[in-house]
């Protein structure tokens, strides 16, 4: 306990910074503030947590901790699933979560300008009250904080047309780890003066700045979406209508697969009338003037060509949700049969049938039940490892398992993650996907903008060895 | 001359490892790739021009580059515009031009592998015959080369729905200042893993290290796009049309805005019937399978409520391809006026009224001419100044007035360049833009990647001072 004393002094610097209710001890609420959503992962036990309500307090709190040589751990909403907002021992919480204010939308320039407490879903929702439209959108788009999504680089079911989290943010406001508050990026949709500073940060999951206000590009907001759903007799078949709806020229606003694990956990549950003997479901989104009817009218010739043995066609508003709800409901329906390991595997679009392939040997082989769903227009799927509750073994046999399957998908030129982030769960892995010029380059990056190493230590890269 | 002995110790090393044809030192020959096409800067006197063929020949030069300190000046087609490859005192001119080899085009994953030396309309050609599309194209396709567009991010007309270069880069294969090689990014669409390096590298011109391979991504070719030209008796008129178009929900594939100026200037040059009355021009492309006709039937509309004055559209490929020549025109026909300083300047959307009324005011308050097109669906617009041949001063007064529309930009909430790169031209400005604190991160990102300082110096971040 050598750092009692330190910790003290440095606890009554912090209360001199803030209200008291805006620095927390408990320790009930430090645990609670200590995880995210990556169940997998025990936290460190952290000194306290502080609520900063703007800018200025956010970079007099990082002087204090640069000062104390206290590590921050920044936290949005508490939504990811890799570990990137897991406390680490000794550490200070950076909730952003009091820094909510939607501080702008405008029309003409067609940016909204945000603090990172803001939840996705009521920034897309005043923005679509403005008759325009914030296109990213991770599945947790209820729950998680834009901060949480710059810093993660979320992406989401729409990606597949509009881009991720980086496509959609022209310029941040960010505290660096010495309290300096820089500014990156611009106003304007174009702009090459100086390096991507904002590219850098996006992504960067607190490790190297913590956002504290960003720029978004927002666009005019479509037409509400029609959607197909196609259904499959081989996982192949989906694959080969993936790479035809493509090579149409159509381009959909969303395009899901369900394989047959996931539709016969959802239909077990929600009973939608989905077909339990289909291999693999698409569904098709398009949200062109016409109700997506021309562009689906694409979608469904070479759903056809490529075997599908059903498609519906939603002909209006409801029925174009009901379809969704189907999608909707793949990783509740998983959760129901067990715990979960959530992958989040990407690959280059003509390998998505290999990576499928791989996923259903590694079930096979380790007598597990891994449910596959996901954004494989873009080559981005989610495997679900189900583990029997109560099973002590269950968690290291996943976790070894999803291990293979992140090495095939490297072998396959793939990415560890497509969405999700590196954080804790996979940093053992990254040096696999960066090689060692690409891991020394990233350390010596944050080493330039971090030299004290106190900004989330430990998170997307290991610890020195 | 304290460097003579060094330098002969170099050179002779440099010999050692590319075959003599590959080492050029002729003085004429050096002459001419000192410079880029911005002609108002003097170069450096350079040691010696290297040709590798392959990133191990790239590697060796830079570790023989690093070994004796000499400064290397990384080099593509030469035709940017911002000073990117002047060459600098005592410099080695990398040139990556014999590197000019398409790896592979890949019509399921939909992505190119190619070599930095290859001129863009060589890859554009090629990806077209599979049936592809590579999007971002510069006005200089048909000269610069891919290794040069990455270099400084190059825009083109197509961003405004595609996107700019680095959009459509997935990964790259970099040569560090110490020879090591970096490879960042990946093969699928979406990826996550550690520090968005990718990003970093492309628009850094040169500074961070030397591009020799990138693989971009592909898209489905659309089908030849619909040309629309509407004429406007008030540049405000034209930038309210804009507006109109993308509440509209166009997203027009084209859309340029050619002012006053620049339309007497193609008039009087190729006589293809422009309205030289009218005070600016909007031409908009779609490339919808419709041959555009009802996206551009929203533009239209768009335009008539603004108070277009004249509306032309193409009824087929021929007519398409005649409205465009305008577009095309624009610089050489300013150019035919005199000494031309192309400006890059970028602001919010809503502020083109506002930039267009400060290039007005500018002209009139220095009696210079300045012809304004560019990307306005970007809000990039190149104010050209015209200067007249033979006045020794116009140079300079040229500078000077570029320089207030520079500062009236920022003031704008814009960029000093929204796609040509800062290079030497405008690296005394750029921490205006980025402020001291974005300039001092940008510092150690680059001290971080190149200690010794020797990837292209002096190029973006000015010397310390």
């Amino acid at each position: 306990m050598t750092r009692q004393l330190p910790d003290r002094r440095f606890l009554g610097d912090l209360r001199r910074l803030l209200p008291q209710e805006r620095v927390v001890t408990a320790a009930p609420t430090l645990a609670a503030l200590s995880r995210d959503q990556t169940e997998m992962l025990e936290p460190g036990s952290a000194l306290a947590a502080a609520f900063p309500v703007s800018t200025e307090e956010v970079a007099a709190l990082q002087r204090c901790a640069s000062e104390h040589r206290v590590p921050v751990v920044p936290r949005g909403a508490g939504t990811g699933l890799a570990g990137g907002a897991t406390a680490v021992d000794g550490c200070l919480i950076l909730s952003l979560m009091r820094m909510d204010r939607i501080i702008e939308i405008d029309r003409e320039d067609l940016v909204a300008v945000v603090q990172p407490g803001v939840i996705n879903a009521t920034l897309a929702g005043a923005v679509a009250r403005a008759g325009l439209f914030y296109p990213p959108d991770p599945s947790s788009f209820e729950i998680s904080s834009i901060g949480g999504n710059l810093a993660t680089n979320a992406g989401g079911l729409r990606c597949v047309k509009y881009g991720v989290t980086r496509e959609a943010t022209l310029g941040l406001e960010i505290v660096l780890a010495d309290g300096a508050v820089l500014r990156t990026g611009h106003r304007s949709v174009k702009g090459v003066a100086g390096y991507d500073l904002t590219a850098l940060f996006v992504g960067s999951e607190g490790t190297l700045g913590v956002i504290t206000e960003a720029t978004l590009r927002l666009r005019t907001a479509p037409p509400p979406p029609g959607t197909l759903l196609a259904s499959f007799r081989s996982l192949p078949y989906a694959a080969q209508a993936t790479a035809r709806i493509t090579a149409a020229g159509a381009a959909p606003s969303v395009l899901e697969l369900i394989d047959r694990t996931t539709i016969r956990a959802i239909e077990d549950w929600q009973h939608l009338g989905l077909d339990t003997n289909a291999a693999a479901i698409l569904i098709a989104r398009s949200d062109t003037p016409d109700y997506g009817r021309s562009e689906l009218d694409l979608v469904a010739v070479a759903c056809r060509e490529a075997g599908a043995v059903d498609i519906l066609r939603a002909t209006d508003e409801f029925e174009s949700e009901g379809l969704m709800a189907a999608r909707r409901a793949a990783l509740p329906a998983l959760e129901r049969l067990g715990m979960t390991l959530l992958e989040d595997v990407a690959v280059p679009r003509g390998r998505v049938v290999d990576l499928v392939a791989a996923v259903e040997e590694i079930a096979e082989r380790h007598a597990m039940t891994i449910g596959t769903f996901g954004h494989v227009g873009d080559g981005n799927l989610h495997p679900t490892f189900v583990m029997p509750r109560g099973d002590p073994d269950a968690r290291s046999r996943a976790a070894l398992a999803a291990e293979e399957l992140l090495r095939t998908t490297l072998d396959l030129g793939g990415t560890l993650t497509g969405e999700h982030g590196i954080g804790l769960l996979k940093r053992h892995l990254l040096g696999e996907e960066l090689g060692s010029v690409g891991l020394q380059a990233s350390r010596a990056i944050k080493q330039a903008l971090d030299p004290l190493g106190i900004l989330n230590p430990g998170k997307v890269l290991a610890p020195d060895s």
